[in-house]
């Protein structure tokens, strides 16, 4: 669960179903996340899959979400995942407005 | 993976860690899941989970997320998942403003 500052800022919600487990996609999605954390403006990520994966990536603006758009790395994983891992994605571009939340102090 | 309209309309992302698994915890999340569904409004839910959960809940508007705030099935929820579930969540609410995807056609 990643920590973001204070909103305004971007999120862009990637679900996806794969065609099958693949050890190649993950190696390749650890690979793209380094290179999406060297941008000044990549706030972090968060990511799930049960039938059908979540990825949220937050970003401090449009421009850097564009500049990560075309980042040829990023370009050519998506290329090979559209030809090889994936049977369907959407991607979801949000301007995050307003953010809460809850930690409990003591556990039990 | 949700269906949604053409953008503009509203996301909530919410991420969490629970404190344990709990079978009861699914049948609240089932229950809610029904009760959000009768509001008009309502554009759909994708969730999945590892070691933290991500529910992403898609809206038509501020309106009827603030009326699903109010009710009262959901705050009793939010009440119980705070004391018994929850070590921590985080809600943020979103504005999508883009949306593409992408879809095989044929199978290979």
């Amino acid at each position: 669960m990643t920590n973001t500052p204070t909103p305004p800022y971007y999120a862009v919600i990637f679900t996806s179903v794969l065609k099958r487990d693949d050890p190649e996609y993950l190696k390749i999605n650890d690979f793209l996340r380094q290179e999406a954390e060297k941008l000044d403006g990549f706030l972090g990520e968060d990511s799930a899959r049960n039938d059908y994966g979540i990825s949220i990536s937050y970003w401090k603006d449009l421009d850097v979400i564009q500049a990560w758009r075309q980042n040829a790395d990023h370009q050519w994983a998506k290329e090979k995942g559209r030809k090889e891992f994936y049977k369907k994605y959407k991607i979801r571009i949000a301007r995050v407005e307003r953010e809460y939340q809850f930690e409990k102090i003591y556990s039990d």
